[in-house]
């Protein structure tokens, strides 16, 4: 591990399992359970030694967890400058430069850096709210952007998804599931077929809070598999087996 | 409980938590966990003192599980003649005449017998496979009809259910979670917006193999809750607590 260089209001969050330390700004953004699990999710082609691309990467999160299962290069994409920044000196600090690197650049934009068609896998953990007239117009921009779909949509991460996507090229994404709906409708109109859900429930007698997607592109329709649940917490509020394993358990494995 | 006046084959299944019986034809068709699971997920409005209908009725299981937790009138339609009559005598075993009617008729021209726009609920435990030409044409005719999407398909049952609903009215339904994309798009072009989701996974480490269905008829778009997992059986092949509960328990009550 290089050395962190942090900066004043910053902090070290690691994932045990992982072996990873991120670079994280309480005041700006921090990842939570949702970026875990997604990486954790995401199962790639080819045992993941294609390219993949985390979409609004923020910190980085997703893409180091994820980078550390797979052996192929990942490119993380952020619209905000100092994230992106943060993001970059995370991946110098896990010493994954010769794998990892990080676009600073609207993802809707990056098919300079990032050629249409090439791309085997594309990790999304985005905003989860539609942009309301009740969205708070005092809070910090940085949450804003990771909160609220202010600058990107579910239409139009689908849209950017397919294009960098290979044919069969797999789009992996954590969500809320009252967007389900949306999601089913935004995927499938833009060639984006969702083939596996997974369902996170805060505790086993509670509604679930969230959903990992997996979609194929030009994936043949009709076929959803709701994988497992995965239960957060047990009755007395404390990480369940299947979560703690996760966090803190061997290193993620490839099926 | 009146007399059950068997015939040749048939043979009586009960439900203990509502203390209903269902006059069964194995050879025809028998009901299953799913038949039970519909009747218990649906939530009338009104505490159910409104009308319900029963699509696809078959031998009447869900229709009368349901009825004994409702105080209105509930409708079951079935195409099928002899599943038809055998609803009936199972209706009249259990004593529900008076609230409990059956309608021989396909679904699609029930509307002299049911008004349009005049439902509270409308059940439906629907044939759950798409028509392929690998359908094995050698199957029981009754079998071919409750599993396979010959006499009514998702896109036919969801127009039906809208056209009898009142507005707000609810239509409750259990499929198959590979069909989740599918009645996403069949319920939402036709007027019936998902609210609820349950899903049903045979064990806790199993992907789910059922899908409990919630849709309100012009509702609001985009809020779909996931209810807590259900779980069906323990690791060693039991049922769980909370299958054994809705099974042998209590009888059902409202929210």
């Amino acid at each position: 591990m290089n050395e962190p260089n942090l900066i004043a209001g910053e902090r070290l969050d690691g994932l045990p399992s992982q072996g990873i330390q991120i670079i994280q700004n309480p005041d700006m953004f921090a990842y939570s359970l949702d970026a875990v699990l997604l990486a954790y999710f995401a199962n790639p082609n080819k045992k993941g030694r294609g390219l993949s691309v985390d979409l609004g990467a923020g910190t980085g999160a997703v893409g180091l967890f994820y980078a550390k299962k797979v052996s192929g290069q990942v490119k993380l994409v952020e619209i905000q400058e100092d994230l992106a920044q943060m993001a970059a000196r995370s991946v110098r600090l896990n010493q994954l430069d010769d794998r990892v690197s990080v676009i600073h650049s609207d993802m809707q934009e990056v098919f300079e850096q990032i050629k249409p068609g090439s791309v085997d896998t594309v990790l999304c953990n985005p905003p989860y709210f539609p942009v309301k007239k009740t969205t708070k117009q005092n809070e910090d921009e940085h949450y804003q952007i990771a909160r609220h779909e202010v600058a990107i949509d579910l239409p139009k991460l689908a849209q950017t998804a397919n294009k960098l996507l290979k044919n069969k090229g797999k789009f992996f994404m954590v969500h809320r599931p009252e967007r389900l709906g949306d999601i089913f409708a935004a995927l499938s109109a833009r060639g984006l077929e969702v083939k596996h859900l997974q369902f996170v429930y805060g505790k086993a007698d509670r509604e679930a809070n969230m959903v990992l997607v997996e979609a194929i592109k030009q994936g043949r329709s009709g076929g959803v598999r709701i994988l497992p649940p995965i239960v957060a917490y047990t009755a007395d509020n404390q990480y369940t087996k299947q979560v703690e394993t996760i966090l803190y358990g061997q290193p993620w494995t490839m099926d």
